[in-house]
């Protein structure tokens, strides 16, 4: 395919033009740029200087290499649907997106696993192996549109994490292109546990500060034989969260384990796949089983009995996958269902050990008073990773302000609890604040020495994931501004 | 306690004596020093320059700014079950053991984690939290007698890692001393997945190179409810690895899947805990399945027909708890076994795709014929680790330079068909010239980057898990020398 031909006044635009092949290789004007002032995370928004589309490895090392030679800032890009910013160019970054790096490279159903490139959009994994009988296990609520190579970056999780691990328990190997442009191969070929340190665990989850991951050795997972899911519905947020407990304690561990909460119901009834949920219930309780056929009736029954003895109003079974589909299309659009009952809504993302959640449900609703926000929660109960939902209304004078600050207490919260300020989310420029939470000056600095070791000029993602003075205050000064005016 | 009186010609003795509280707090003569030559890789003996027995953290933060004030190389020390020889002093290091930092710290059963010291050891736990119905999964079969500690240092596996993962899977936070000396806590409380750069994984398996671990949050694990172990013989090897992978397709995940080849029954059934295993098989699998007990019989059914499906020649469950017992304690005493047909022994540990194991099985059979050493098999088969046994007369000239060479050509192989120099055992100085192997320059110096943050002066544990040219030769032709002449 012809290069696409460029021609700016700006030298490096048309040089890193000459580096990608083919055509749509590269963005730079500003009206193009706009799509990619920001990620999921909406309230901070930046331009970047320009983006382009690398079809291979040696084209994101030849474009890295170009950017280090130049002491041009970039960052790597997937789907964007980050909700912590990580993928927002806070420097007028170049922008390599990975999205023409699509495909599916191998996969070998005997040994389990399957390569991918980091544009691969997670779904269309499981999808293109399901007719024989395996699938991926991380599935965040983006998994539809979310990109393998961004959940890498993020870790990310999903509602089937409580089972099968985050997005790190599933990677067995990495292709690394480093800020110095040397391409490494880490996780040979997808044995698990290799010697040395463990690169592909650093890497995981380094929300893209350490390099541009190019090639990815996932885990595959045999379709489980069987599965069964479940609805109860609590009139009291205590006895769900006790029937919660009651049922990791009784050694059953579920696949997913969700809780809403009576705002959260009020939103997802209100939007796009409403159930029927009763809407004067306190707490629902989402709860899915599987594995072998033999004796998934009898985990059934039991946590039947569990949510019984916990005054269950009502506890239904799915009777077919209709409906099993339908509870989870409600649950996994519960975020943007927040539209519908209220102008603008924050989401947050903390983690507590289980048997705080009580403690901390009613700390978040005197949160919930005291800024005078409504607070839904949508969350994965059953590891106690929270999604408080601030709901506010950036169109009255200090809402945004307060959404900021609200969101903030939620997960100060949860750090005072033993907990952590993202379970899955990331930090980005969200939480780069609340990383204080939770670590010392010499904890993050033994982590910024290892960002140094990869990415000595700083140039790869610059100003994110770990607090540097005075530029996070400022970030967040700007982000309360711009909430303001919004 | 009085503190330990010493009167040594040596300052740094004497000034290290009384950093140290309480008696029995340094050993420094000739003599007693002795027992610190090597770790259980034995080929390899090095005289430390003292053994300091600190009693808590603080104690050991002021051993290590001492070492490194004053430029003495040091290491950590557990119980000294290492099997690739990650703690012999190879630069006269003063051994820092944490034999006396062997407290239990807390239990919390409601959120499944307990927080130890690095010198408890590793069956403690599970008996002190057994008659709760809880324990520790990774099972080393050094675990009567190793340290978590050690087994953080290692990443060390055991027989139910299959199912359960290896010991970087059940680590939940770690307080460790930095070679600066400041003392950082990571993955705060127990909650897993933290963000920022995941150091709890780089620490856990880092050999001691990186720092020293002093506190340790481990998970731990309701007993499953229902356990059944099967013992199968075949008379074909071929026959026992295609049962493993069709065990393994059939979407069951045992607890523990081992492997025995007929070299390995005669060691094992002429040692401490015969069985009665039939001495003309050629394999046996060594099957566990556990969990909620509804069903468990079906999975254990399914496994009965598989093997029969092979020709399996007998095929038993256990009848109960003691015999079940009996046949891990001949499995778990394997190793020395082989000291019943064998002089001496090397073992190796090396891992394969489980797909490789009927081709990987011929080509150590090749290597056998070819140096004219005897290999038995014992290795966990389910996750595709191997531990040949190189069995060799060290009397014999030149049978221990043959044994060496076995064994790194047994290793080579793994590697050629896409798998790993080690799975549970580690580097150590046994195998930092086979890490070349798997690893290419640019992949090695991305790990010693990150070693230099951490242990700039390279005072902490020098000369293991990574190759630096000229020394590791030198070591492989100091132990071809010490194994000559033993």
């Amino acid at each position: 395919m012809a290069r696409t031909k460029v021609r700016s006044k700006d030298k490096h635009i048309n040089n890193l033009a000459k580096i990608v092949s083919g055509p749509y290789s590269i963005l730079y004007d500003q009206e193009d740029l706009l799509a990619y002032d920001c990620d999921g995370f909406t309230i901070h928004k930046h331009l970047p200087k320009a983006v382009v589309f690398p079809n291979n490895t040696e084209e994101v090392a030849e474009l890295v290499k170009y950017c280090a030679e130049n002491s041009l800032p970039y960052l790597a890009r997937g789907a964007g649907t980050g909700l912590s910013g990580g993928a927002i160019p806070l420097n007028e970054e170049v922008i390599i997106s990975l999205v023409k790096m699509k495909r599916l490279l191998s996969v070998d159903l005997e040994n389990r696993r399957a390569v991918v490139e980091p544009g691969y959009v997670n779904l269309k994994l499981t999808n293109s192996i399901a007719d024989k009988g395996y699938y991926y296990a991380p599935d965040p609520s983006s998994q539809s549109c979310c990109t393998i190579g961004g959940n890498v970056a993020e870790n990310a999780g999903g509602a089937h994490c409580l089972k099968y691990g985050v997005t790190t328990n599933h990677i067995l190997g990495l292709e690394v292109v480093l800020p110095n442009g040397e391409i490494i191969e880490i996780g040979h070929d997808g044995i698990p546990d290799a010697p040395g340190y463990d690169l592909l665990g650093l890497l995981t989850g380094s929300e893209g500060t350490l390099g541009i991951v190019t090639k990815i050795t996932v885990r595959i997972l045999k379709n489980p034989e069987a599965k069964q899911t479940v609805l109860a519905y609590f009139d009291h947020v205590e006895d769900g969260s006790q029937a919660v407990s009651d049922i990791i304690s009784a050694g059953i561990v579920p696949a997913a384990l969700e809780m809403m909460d009576k705002t959260a119901i009020e939103g997802v009834e209100a939007a796009s796949f409403p159930v029927g949920h009763p809407k004067d219930i306190e707490a629902l309780l989402l709860i899915e089983v599987d594995g072998v056929s033999a004796g998934i009736n009898e985990q059934i029954n039991h946590i039947l009995q569990v949510c019984k003895n916990h005054h269950v109003r009502e506890v239904k079974v799915a009777q077919d996958e209709q409906e099993r589909a339908r509870w989870w299309a409600n649950r996994k659009t519960g975020f943007g269902a927040m539209g519908a009952i209220s102008a603008d809504y924050l989401v947050q993302d903390g983690v507590i050990p289980r048997s705080k959640l009580p403690e901390v449900l009613n700390r978040i609703n005197e949160i919930s008073a005291e800024s005078g926000l409504r607070i839904a929660n949508i969350f994965h109960a059953g590891d106690g990773n929270l999604h408080p939902l601030i709901l506010f209304d950036a169109r009255i004078p200090g809402a945004s302000e307060k959404a900021l600050e609200a969101g903030s207490a939620c997960l100060q919260v949860c750090a005072d609890v033993g907990g952590s300020i993202t379970g899955e989310h990331g930090v980005g420029i969200e939480k780069i604040n609340e990383m204080r939470f939770i670590f010392t000056d010499e904890e993050i600095a033994a982590q910024t020495n290892i960002r140094e070791v990869f990415n000595p000029n700083n140039l790869l993602n610059a100003g994110k994931l770990f607090p540097s003075p005075g530029r996070c205050v400022e970030i967040k000064k700007e982000m309360k501004a711009a909430m303001a005016s919004s």
